[in-house]
């Protein structure tokens, strides 16, 4: 039976696109990843063609990957932090929601409330956080610490970080702030609480100096597809960001994640399972063939082969054209690459060291891709969505601005035409759009709670 | 001789204004200290009349006052994070600065310079940073620590965080970011560095994921006279934000801190001194005074007596009436309250308790405060900057919106007639404003030198 519900939008909207040579497009703005115009201009882009949310990715390091790479790709590059950029987006925009990724492993709960509360009551209610726990070491080495926490400890600080963070937005009852002035009462002490959470990582008495969010709690989108990754997205998540690079691979990972959730009191409809979505469109197959295309050909030989290298361990194509098949290797005995194995199958193919450079350069080969006309994604995304792969989408345009301005004007009609989309934003907060009830307070659940046992 | 350089003016814009109940006024907005739309007025009406910069102070806390006090008044009580808000200032204004109130003591130099950086870059060079250390020892609860550390602690991973933090922000060169679509060299790796910096508080890898800020560094403004403070400000900081209530005392801290840049290698136009000063303006003395009585008149009872009690270390005011003379009391035997003894001092001089509450109201009695015409409160800058109490001032408006809007309106044309402040913008950045040249990289200081030495 076909669903009855839509399919929900977040676009990575970081300047340049997805594509790890799109900054050499000529359409990419000077600095894109780094300019305000270039990421308002997005932000109002995705706003005008009612996307769900603007979605920025992050990592607090600039060495995780070799240096041929860094020195050749905006991706993995310089970049604004998420919670300015996203603010600035939120001053010249008003009902898209504002996702941004920020890691539980450097920061703390009070500040990440802070931040996250601001966003949310700066833009009346658009805020998400995309909760991380990091997993590149590069990034440890930023924050004082030798190595990367082990990741069972990384996640059990991650659930206490967000016990804590929702600890705070409620310092405030919704109805604390009275504001009244002829009375001179500006908020009523009675339903302002402090927090007095004493844990095994963080000690924190409250109150948080701000308001209770708009939304309650911001929406919080997981990313990771751990095992603890999977818990933490049914116990917590209003959203997964995933990376599936098939159908059936996704179907399962959203099969088990909303089979999670019943434990936890959860219906499978409170969370939207959103993998991501890396799209190269034009009104053709053919014209969006050769719009990739004319991406991949901006790649320099030597970020080609960096590329390949990389996801291979560190292969040495040094005496190798980018023309040539990639020679047969072994696989190195430990590996740190999350996705080697993926990645050593695909180049034992037989393909060439290119052809190889252009799959990762399109969606990292962990993503959805599609290369085609609007019919062409709208048929991938309808596909993955009545079977139940998604929900919806993080979308990776391939270029920008291009990249985002084509799906918005192709795309989306299309999507809409076929009723898979909204016309009109169904109200003003990111949970509107996402059709989640705003949690209650504390307070308000636990006398609905006595009420209904009474 | 007079000056020939002009004031400098950076203005708190937190939404209600200064004065502790001028949140009742009938022109405050709803909510102001947390609307988006309120404070964006705020700036868009100091960028029209060329102030310097929007000045945000902070704590992280909201317990360190009298529950009385906090549900009674919109000071010391809710409010936007400094770096989200002036994010959003930054997307709808062009010239002025946008200063963030931040503590060493809370943060850690990777993700500061990340904020920091990002606004500077996103705002094109108009980001400053007041770095404090944070005295409160309520905001120590909030970060899992049990006591306040020691004030010589503070100041010790203060400094080793200012080095950090300008180490990190050389990650880059200014040429660094090549940007080269023809070449397809996005960086040269050779002119970005890794920091490796290695101290008793911090140890941090780098690079910065950031270009080096358009400012080089943002402008630092410092806050806090103790011994190590002045010392802060002497070696590091380009402005110094200070509460001193006379002339007198003002220009001893002024003489003071620029006497002690010379062994820093600095001259003393290299820092502005800017301290506190609260407004309240209108057409005439007698109009001024009205609006004052006025904004004095809304203070609740109970706040009136709060706010006294709470100065004095809690002196018991139970029995008495607002009207009623302060009665006699004793010294406790340890103060908390670091003006303690100012405010002692003033209420043995037989005022009332309300007349003690409209001193603290206005200006918190801790700094610079002027109620009368334009012509009155310009007399008092001028003498103030042209006795070198003041390069400029940090303004305290009494209540929001007006009490900006008059000053710009008001006071702003006044000073220009005097061609004691600009009437065009100097520049694009902060710095620009406030004369400062750009720092150097390093590697460009360190070529300079071996150039002049051969």
């Amino acid at each position: 039976m076909s669903r009855t519900d839509q399919i929900k939008i977040a676009a990575i909207a970081n300047g340049y696109g997805s594509h790890t040579s799109a900054w050499r497009h000529p359409g990419a703005a000077h600095n894109a990843s780094q300019s305000l115009q270039a990421v308002l201009h997005l932000a109002r882009v995705a706003e005008a063609a009612k996307l769900d949310a603007i979605f920025l990715p992050d990592s607090n390091q600039l060495s995780a990957r070799d240096p041929e790479t860094l020195s050749r790709t905006a991706r993995y590059n310089v970049k604004f932090e998420p919670f300015t950029i996203l603010s600035a987006m939120a001053a010249v925009t008003s009902r898209i929601g504002l996702v941004a990724t920020a890691s539980t492993t450097y920061s703390n709960p009070y500040t990440m409330a802070r931040l996250l509360g601001s966003l949310d009551i700066l833009s009346g209610g658009r805020a998400g956080w995309n909760v991380v726990t990091s997993y590149v070491p590069a990034e440890a080495a930023n924050f004082g610490l030798k190595d990367l926490p082990p990741h069972a400890e990384r996640y059990a600080r991650a659930h206490e970080f967000l016990d804590v963070v929702r600890g705070l937005f409620d310092s405030f009852e919704d109805d604390a702030l009275v504001l009244d002035k002829a009375e001179g009462l500006f908020y009523d002490p009675a339903k302002v609480h402090e927090l007095n959470h004493e844990g095994a990582h963080f000690q924190v008495r409250g109150p948080l100096n701000q308001q209770r969010p708009p939304q309650g709690y911001p929406v919080l989108f997981q990313a990771g597809g751990s095992e603890q990754g999977r818990e933490l997205a049914a116990s917590n998540a209003d959203a997964v960001y995933s990376g599936e690079p098939t159908f059936e691979r996704a179907r399962a990972l959203y099969a088990d994640i909303k089979g999670r959730m019943a434990k936890y009191g959860r219906t499978p409809e409170q969370l939207k399972m959103m993998p991501g979505l890396y799209v190269c469109v034009a009104e053709t197959d053919e014209l969006a063939r050769q719009k990739a295309d004319y991406l991949n050909s901006l790649a320099h030989p030597k970020l080609i082969k960096a590329m390949v290298s990389s996801a291979l361990a560190g292969l040495d194509l040094s005496g190798y054209d980018v023309d040539d098949t990639i020679p047969s290797f072994e696989d190195p005995e430990v590996v740190h690459i999350s996705q080697y194995h993926t990645f050593a199958e695909m180049a034992r193919e037989g393909m060439t060291i290119r052809q190889m450079h252009d799959r990762l350069a399109n969606g990292g080969a962990a993503h959805f891709a599609v290369v085609g006309s609007p019919q062409t994604v709208a048929d991938f995304m309808e596909e993955a969505f009545q079977t139940r792969c998604a929900d919806g989408f993080s979308l990776s345009p391939a270029g920008a601005p291009d990249g985002l301005e084509s799906f918005c004007q192709l795309v989306v009609p299309e999507l809409q035409r076929r009723g898979l989309f909204r016309t009109e934003y169904e109200g003003t907060t990111l949970r509107d759009s996402f059709g989640l009830a705003r949690p209650d307070h504390p307070v308000v659940r636990a006398a609905r709670g006595t009420a209904s046992g009474s």
